[in-house]
C-alpha cells in the first residue's frame, strides 16, 4: 500500500478481526487446508504488525472443546498476556454451537433434549471465558438452527425453543453480573437446507418477545437503535458464503455501508469477518487485513466529501422540499384528518417534479472513482 | 377436473382471489396484453361459478383513480349488488400505492412532502371504500417503498417515515371505528432496486416500534400470532415475481405450507395472489383458479394422511425423547444454572444417536405421489 | 419403504453411485465429520445390499493421493475382487484436480506450468486406473478453474489453456486405445468466486473447438447428442452445493428430468451424485441411497402414465395442428421466402387461439400426486 | 459531468443506443409509463445532442406493427434523414419476436406452426429494414423462446424449430446480399418462466450445429471470436432485468468487462441497453446517457493505468514463471506422455509458492478510487 498516513489504521477506528479470520486455514467443501495452524498468540502478534485494535474469539478458536479445566487456565493466561504486551483488546466473543457433530441438528432448537441441555452450558461456559478477556459484546449464530426437511420439526416449535434458550442466558448474565449485550447474527440457507432467523430482520421481530428485549440486538441493523455488533466483509451475490476482503467484490456497496456508520456516530468494533484467499501464504493474510482496514479508511473519505459536495446537497434539498399548501401530516386528529381528505391535490402536477437521481448517483460514482 | 367431491371448493375452505388475479390481462415488461378487460361485477360472477367464497380488491381495482365522487358510488352499488347475488364475500381490502406515476419515487417515503400526504390521503378512502363492503382486513404493501440509488435518502429517515405513516392510519382506523387489522406484505426487490422492507422479518421487527403493535400484523408470518392473512401462489426461485397456480412450481413446499396452516388451525382467508399463463384464454382463467384450489385441497387431504401416519409419528416421537438424567432447563435459577454447569455430557454418545431423517422425507415424497 | 416390486431397483435401471456419495462423511465450512470412515470395499457392499448397479470413483476415493505403485496395486486388486464378488460394476471414472493445495489456483488452467503438467500427469494415471476396472466415461469436472479476482489471469488465456489440455488427453486417450468417452461437468460459482465453464452451455460451445469433439460430451445435456453422463441429485435454488436425495426438493422438476431420460431412451448409467444429511448414520445412508432410486422409478412410471393420458396428449395435438394455407417454412427458396413474404397473416385471430397450459400443468399435477 | 475532454465522448469510441432506451417510457409490472412518447427522430436529435455515435432500433420502435406500405415508408424517410442531419449511424438492427400477444406461446418455437411463419416474415422484414438503414448487425434475442411449464413441449423440439429459422433466416441474408451478422442473444429467465437459450454458453454451443455457423455469433461472449455484438448496461444480481446506467451497480466487474473489451481490441459499437430510472423526465435520461459513457471512458484509462502498473505487471509474470524441469505440454506425442508421467513433482513445494493476489486485488481497488 502506499504509505499516505491518512489511510493507516490506528486504535481510534477500532479495527478488529476474529482469530478464525487471520486464522482461517482455506479450507473448503471441495478441498483441504492450505495454509498452517497459526496459534493464537501469533494471531494477536500479526494484529498489531497490521495495526489492529481488538481480537474476537468464538470459544474454540482458543480453548479446544475438550481442554479441561487446567488446560483451558494455562491457555487464557497465556492469551491475556498476549493481547496485553500487544495492545490488542478483546471487544466481542461467542460460541460455537455449530462444529461439533453433537450439533448436527441444531444446538437451542435440536430435538434431542440433551442437545439443548449441553448448548446452553457450553454458552454460559464461553460467556464465563469472554467476560474473563474483558469482552461486553457477546454475538450468537444459530448456524445450526435450522432444517433440510421440514419433516422433522414444525417452525413454531423451534423458534419457542429459541426464545427460551435466549431468556435464559439473560438471566444467567444478570446474575453473574457480566454486564454483556448480546448481538443475534442472521445468516441466510447455509449450512443448514433452511434456517429459521436467515435474515437480520427475522431477529428485529424476534427480539420484542424476549423478556429482557434491552439487553439483546443485532449483528447488523440500521435504524432501530439495535446495533450492537456488525461483520464486515464482502460477497458476490447467489454464491456460498464467501467472506472476501472488505470492498473487494462491490465497492460502491460497501460505500453506503461506511457512510451509513460514520453518519450515525457509530461507535462499535468495526470487526472485519472475512478471510483471505486460498492461495495466500501468512503474508499474504497480512496484506487482506490491511486491505480490509485501508478500503474502509479510503470510504470513509470519500463519504466525508460527499456529504461536503455542494451540488449533492442542493440536490437532496431540492427534492425534499415541502410547498406551502400540502397539509401537514405530522400527528393525527380527527379535524386534520379532515383537512387532508379534502385537499385537492394536482397528482399530474407532482408526478412531474424532476427527480434527478442518475445524476445525484453518477456524482457518487465521479466521487467512487476519483474524478470529482 | 375430476369430479370427485372431496376436493371440490366449499365456503367453509375460505377461498379468496383479488380482482386483479383472475382480472390479470397478462402484460408483462416484454409484452403487451394477452387478454382483454373483465369488469369487476364478470370478475365476480367466475368466482362464483368456479366455486371460491370471497374477492379482494385495491381500490383501482374497482373505482378509477381519477373517478367523481357519483362514479366511484355508482360503481360500488353495483359491485355490492353482484357480490350479493353471487354469494361472495370481500374479507380484505388495500390500496394502490404503485402503479400511478406519482409514486414513483414512494409513496409514505418518498421524498416529496406533497407525495406523502397523497398517499396518506388515498389510503383513508381506500379504507373507507374497504370498509363500506364489509373488508376487517386491510394490507398495505409498499412496492415503491425503496430506491434505486442509496443516495437519494437515508434509510433510517424512510423507516421514520413510514412508521409515522401506519401511525396515522391506525388513528384514523380507531377514529372511524372501522375495526381493521391491518396486514403488511414484504416483497423483495420488484419493482425497486432495493425495498426497505424485503422480508416479513422485517416488518415484524418494525410493528413493535408502532403506537399500536396489537392492530398491525403481517401477510404472511408464521409464529408470533401475527399472521392476518396469506398470499398463496408459487415461483420458481431466482426469477422475477411470477404468481404462478398455486402448487405448479414446487409441491412439496406447498404442502408444507398447507399443513402448517391447517395445523395450526389458522381461520383466515385462504387468498389466492397469482394469475394465469399468458397463454390462457377467459377459459384458462377458470382452469387456473379451480386448479389453484384444488391443489390446496389435495394437499390438505395429504397433510391429514401425513399426522396420521403411524411410522411418521413414531420416528417424530423418538428422535425428542428426553434422558431422564438430562438437566431441566425450563427455568432459569442460579441454583439450577449450576447444576446445568456442573453436569457432564456425553458429547460423542449424544453425537451417536440416530435421527432418521432421510427415512422421514421419503416417506413424505411417497405419501405425497400417493405411494403409501 | 413399500415393498412393491414395481419399485425395487434392477440391474437394468443402471443406478450407479459415487464411492463419494455413500461414503460421504457429511464435513461442511462449519462443521466436522459426522460418520466414521468407510473403506471403499464396505461402500461395494453396502451398494449391493440396496440394490445399485454401478460404482464410480475419483482416483483418490480409491488411492490415496502419496500411495506408492505397490500400494497403489493392492488396493486395485482388492477393489476389483470386492466388485466382482458384489456383482458392482464400475461404469464411470474421474480423477481429483480440487482437493489438493497443489490445485488452489486451478489445474488445467493455473498460472504456474508446473501445475498445469502435474495436472495433465494425475488424469493419465486416473485414466489408467478407471481403464483397469473397466469404466468407458470418463468426467472432467473444473472444480478449481476460475478466480477470486479476474486481476490474476485473462478469462481468454485460461479457456486456451483448458482446450490444450483436453486436446492432450483425447490424444493420450487414443494413444492407449482406452476407448473412453469424455464427459464434461460444470458446476457455477463453487467452489471458486468465478468459474470458468459455469454451466453446461458453456461446455457445449467449447467442445467444437477441441481437436477431438467427436470424443468429448457433457454431463448432463439434452438436445445435441451429447449427453454421456449424468448426475442425478437435488438442490434447493439459491444455495450452496447441497447434493440433496434425488426428488426430496423439488419433485415435479424431477418428474420431468426422468421423463426426458425415459423419452430420448437414454441408454447411460443414472448416477446419484448426492449424499445422505449429516444428520444420518449408515443405516440413514442405506435409506438415502433406496430413496433415490425409489422416487427415480415412482417417478418413471408417473412418466409412462402421462405419455398415455388421452386428455393430455389430445390438448398436445390441437395446439399443435397447422391450417392448410399456413406458408411451407421446411427448406429454404427465394421462391418460398418470397411467397412467406406476400402471405396475408391475421395476427388478431392467431392470438386468440386457445392454449390449455394451465389445465395441462393441473393434469401433471394431478398425476404426480397420484389423484389422477 | 465536470467538462474535463478526456472523458467526453467521441465518433471514435463508437457509443450507441437503442431507440427503446432512450424512449423507455418507465413502464413496470406494477407501474405505468412515466415519461411521455419521445419521437423516433426526437431521440436521434437527443443522441447527437449528448454525444453518441449510433442508434439501434427494433422493427416496431420506428414502424408501428400495423403500418401499411405507405407508411412505413415515410416513417423511414424521415428517420433517415433524421440520422443524417445530426450524424448519427445506425450500426445494428433487430426485430420484436415478443411484445405482440401472437407471440405469447413463442415465435420461432412456438406450437403453432402459422406463429412461426409469421415470426420468420416478420424478421425478413426488419432485415430489409435494418438493411434499408445501414445496418449490418443483426441481433435475435428470443424473449419468449421458453415455457411455464415443459408439459407443453419437449425442449428438444422447440431447438430444432430454433435451427431451422435461424438457417432459413441466414439463407435470407444471403439471397438477399445483406451482408449481415447475426448476433443471438441470451437473458435468462425472464418474461418466460425458463427460456431455452438462457446463457451465450447455450448460444455457443448452438452456432455450431448450424448451416453457416460463421455468419452467426453471440451478444456477448469473450474468447471464441465471435463478439458480434455487445451490450452494456448494469444489474444487482438476484434482481428482475433492471438495465441500469452502466457502472452504477458494480463498478469493479463494469471495469474487468471495459479492460477486457479494451485489451482484446473490440472494435464494434459500444452499445448500452440501459434505461433511465423511472424518476426521471427527459432531462435526467440526458444524464443518464452521459452518466453511461463517461464511466465507460473513466474505466477505460484505469484500464490503461492497470496495464502499465510495474507492480501488478511484476507479479503477474512472477506468478505464471515456469521453472527450467518442467515437463513441456505444448503438444502430445507417446515419447512426450511417457516423460510426463515418469516426472517426479514435489506437491508440497509447488502448493508453497507465493500467489500475492490479494496484494493484486487490492491495487486494483486502489486504482479504481483513485489512490493510487
Amino acid at each position: 500500500m502506499t504509505s499516505d498516513g491518512a489511510y493507516e489504521p490506528k486504535p481510534e477506528h477500532k479495527f478488529s478481526f476474529g482469530l478464525w479470520t487471520l486464522g482461517n486455514r482455506g479450507r473448503d467443501p471441495f478441498g483441504d487446508a492450505v495454509r498452517p495452524t497459526l496459534p493464537p498468540v501469533e494471531i494477536v502478534a500479526m494484529l498489531a504488525e497490521v495495526g489492529a485494535w481488538g481480537v474476537n474469539l468464538h470459544d474454540n478458536d482458543l480453548v479446544p472443546i475438550d481442554a479441561n479445566g487446567a488446560e483451558r487456565d494455562r491457555i487464557v493466561r497465556e492469551f491475556k498476556k498476549a493481547c496485553s504486551e500487544n495492545g490488542i483488546v478483546v471487544p466481542m466473543a461467542t460460541v460455537s454451537l455449530f462444529y461439533d457433530p453433537v450439533f448436527r441438528d441444531g444446538a437451542f432448537t435440536a430435538n434431542d433434549p440433551e442437545v439443548r441441555a449441553y448448548a446452553l452450558q457450553k454458552t454460559m461456559q464461553a460467556m464465563d471465558l469472554g467476560a474473563e478477556l474483558g469482552a461486553n459484546i457477546f454475538v450468537l449464530w444459530g448456524g445450526r438452527e435450522g432444517v433440510e426437511t421440514d419433516a422433522c420439526r414444525r417452525a413454531d416449535d423451534a423458534i419457542k425453543r429459541l426464545r427460551e434458550a435466549v431468556n435464559f442466558l439473560c438471566e444467567y448474565n444478570i446474575d453473574q453480573g457480566y454486564g454483556y449485550k448480546f448481538a443475534l447474527e442472521a445468516k441466510p440457507n447455509e449450512p443448514r437446507a433452511d434456517i429459521y432467523m436467515a435474515t437480520t430482520g427475522h431477529y428485529l421481530g424476534f427480539i420484542p418477545t424476549l423478556a429482557h428485549p434491552e439487553m439483546v440486538g443485532v449483528n447488523p441493523e440500521w435504524e432501530a437503535g439495535k446495533l450492537f455488533h456488525i461483520d464486515l466483509n464482502d460477497q458476490m451475490p447467489g454464491r456460498y458464503d464467501q467472506d472476501l476482503r472488505f470492498g473487494s467484490a462491490n465497492l460502491k456497496s460497501a460505500f453506503w455501508l461506511v457512510k451509513f456508520l460514520e453518519d450515525v456516530g457509530y461507535q462499535g468494533p468495526r470487526h472485519f469477518d472475512a478471510h483471505a484467499y486460498r492461495t495466500e501464504n501468512h503474508e499474504g493474510v497480512k496484506d487482506f487485513a490491511r486491505g480490509c482496514m485501508r478500503t474502509y479508511l479510503l470510504l470513509k473519505q470519500k463519504a466525508a466529501q460527499w456529504n461536503a459536495d455542494r451540488e449533492i446537497q442542493a440536490i437532496l434539498q431540492e427534492v425534499s422540499r415541502p410547498t406551502p399548501e400540502t397539509p401537514c401530516i405530522a400527528n393525527y386528529s380527527s379535524q386534520g384528518s379532515r383537512a387532508l381528505l379534502a385537499h385537492a391535490f394536482n397528482r399530474a402536477s407532482i408526478a412531474k417534479k424532476r427527480l434527478p437521481y442518475e445524476r445525484l448517483d453518477q456524482l457518487t460514482v465521479d466521487i467512487l472513482v476519483g474524478a470529482r
